[in-house]
């Protein structure tokens, strides 16, 4: 059960103008559900994206780079969705297979081929069953509107046990921006650049330099924040478009409201990014670590990841045991260099657990007890060398993530 | 239970001649159970040691070093260990307790403070019971003998099923040598230079310079090679002790029988090793992980423990599922630069189970399935790209480690 996630309620997606959505049950991997998401972008849009590091990095993502980069006349126009397989570990076929599917889309929207982004998800080491897929393209495609945001957020669905949604609606620099998106992911997560699937869209006209360096932005503090197990995906994708067809337009930094939108613009991103935490695999509890007065940002982020990869902190969380002790273990072995534990403080929300390189003097088990037992945990840690700091979003190890991930394929 | 680990057979735990060990009962932190081991060194012997790396390493762990490198007139002559609580992140006053723990020791024994290491496992952030400790040392003092190997075995355990010891006697260069060790440790387990509690003894005479060698060489084939969870614990030790009562002499490599000596010695390092990854917490499969024709070893060891680290490829193996794009995954994230992975081959004991960016033509979900519902089962990484190798050896993670990890203090 999701910690703390309400399910989107549709009446607050709010439709962004110039993107229609659509979608199908092609029975990709298991009939009865929707697996099949096709976005449909109005003439004048702009898209950036970043996606996963991983070497084994999966054909669709090799494809929407490439599409990406080649700046075609007309621009990106639509994206392409499937859940179910994720075309990644499929060598030349793969590639063949992500090539097809583009060409009928964009054959079925009147678009050149390299205007359309396709996407999978799902299981490694399996092709995409083409005779499915193709048929569940030309469906989604017969439904396309601007409604659609939740049945959207509902296709792209894998693990995940509620979609995910979330939208704003807001007068910026006097004119009406609405800002809406969906993300999928509750296992394999630790994106690295990016996350398992993330759309976000807004009707504000952005320019295209300015809205890569947005989506780099956003990423690093929402969707490259998390982590559930520490598996970087070879799918991840987090894609934009800013469609224009509202009155907000930014072109850069300087602009009159660009500093709001860019703060409304990370809350819907940073949303989604932790809904994917709280609907982890398993998850009980949704814990934040923040690392401060670290020596640079990428040392707090390696602290932080330490803490939130240790499975000795995680089944802590899950035992609601404030065995704490495992916490300085993980920042102990972080790699940070020169780390001086006897400066370190570390807190458990607002409880002072350990300095001196050792438990506080006031520190009681009862505090810790009080704190573990919460469903929302803040894990502060102070290294006292610097004046930078990151937040990083996990959840915690249960008996319910073995579960999952033995049964995954079956 | 253990993934193929005999109980150590007590007539084939040969005493080291130079070596006596006594254990108590002290009730460090439960009562009824083994929790205090002393060893005696004869006089002449030589000690060298491999300790953790962790920023927040223990107390005994500063006072091994430090006393180790003081270098003391007479040399190490005792070691002392409890279980029940680690003195880590216990600051002053866990050193404190540290040293007090050694001049107790080296006032039974008629030894100086230096000429004795303190070793500490079990739950971080809580200090040590000196009000049982120091009886319980007692106890042990008069308790010392040869014999006594199986006891201190069992002495040093946590969360371990079961003791593990391992013991060869042969004939070397014409001389009768034997070499005994024990090890400990079921969680917590990713060493970083030694392991949670290692300790070997042989009765040849090694100078200090090639055992302190030799320690290191047999740490990286065996201790350091080795994880469960990926945590590096705050107390690993790795301490070998050469009584020199025996009758083979080594003062270099060049010397005759120092590479049968070497083969053996690191042949008991390497099984007490493995013993503990059978006896990983929760453990149902015993994974080897082959990395080959790395651009170095340092690379191999990096893809090896990426695979041996993801929690999905675990949870895969303990579900007996060959869902083997994870290790496709885990292999992609691994951050080893410019990885082509269109050369990389993956192997499931013999079975070529990827190639070519993607799944191997003759591969079968059947020919997996076959491997994975083996107890014993070796993934074999080609990169293709250069010469080097390493091995590193895992567990799966099941149920069971989340029981157990959840629970380890109640």
């Amino acid at each position: 059960m999701p910690v703390n996630l309400s399910l989107p309620d549709p009446a607050e997606l709010h439709p962004v103008a110039g993107v229609r959505l659509g979608v199908a049950s092609a029975g990709i991997r298991k009939g009865g559900r929707r697996d099949v998401l096709v976005v449909a972008l109005d003439r004048g849009s702009e898209v950036a994206g970043v996606f996963t590091q991983n070497a084994f990095c999966a054909a669709p993502v090799q494809i929407c780079q490439a599409h990406l980069a080649a700046k075609p006349e007309g621009g990106i126009r639509a994206w392409v969705v499937n859940t179910g397989c994720a075309n990644a570990g499929t060598g030349e076929q793969g590639l063949t297979n992500a090539r097809k599917t583009v060409e009928f889309l964009a054959a079925e929207l009147n678009l050149q081929p390299t205007q359309v982004l396709p996407f999978s998800t799902g299981v490694i080491l399996e092709h995409l069953p083409m005779d499915r897929l193709l048929p569940g393209i030309q469906v989604a495609c017969t439904g396309l509107g601007q409604a659609n945001w939740l049945e959207a957020a509902q296709a792209i669905m894998t693990t995940d046990t509620q979609p995910k949604a979330f939208s704003t609606r807001q007068i910026i620099n006097g004119q009406q921006v609405t800002i809406t998106g969906i993300s999928k992911g509750a296992g394999m997560i630790r994106p690295n650049m990016a996350t398992m699937l993330g759309y976000v869209a807004t009707d504000a006209a952005i320019e295209r330099p300015l809205l890569q360096r947005l989506v780099q932005q956003a990423a690093d503090e929402s969707f490259n924040a998390i982590t559930i197990d520490g598996d970087t995906s070879t799918n991840d994708s987090f894609v934009v478009a800013a469609t224009g067809a509202g009155g907000l337009r930014l072109r850069s930094e300087q602009d009159a409201g660009w500093s709001e939108f860019r703060q409304a613009f990370i809350g819907v991103c940073r949303a989604l990014a932790q809904a994917i935490v709280r609907d982890g695999e398993g998850a009980t509890k949704f814990i934040t670590i923040q690392v401060r007065q670290a020596a640079s940002r990428e040392e707090a982020r390696q602290v932080g990841y330490a803490i939130a990869h240790s499975p000795l902190v995680k089944t802590a969380f899950f035992a609601s045991d404030p065995n704490l002790g495992r916490i300085l273990a993980a920042i102990g072995y972080s790699g940070v260099p020169q780390l001086d534990v006897t400066r370190i403080q570390v807190f458990l929300n607002e409880i002072l657990v350990a300095e001196h390189g050792g438990r506080a003097a006031a520190y009681t088990e009862s505090d810790g007890q009080r704190v573990m037992q919460q469903s929302e945990i803040t894990v502060s840690v102070n290294l006292n060398r610097g004046h930078h700091e990151a937040s990083v979003y996990t959840c915690d190890l249960s008996h319910e993530y073995v579960s999952i991930n033995a049964d995954y394929r079956s």
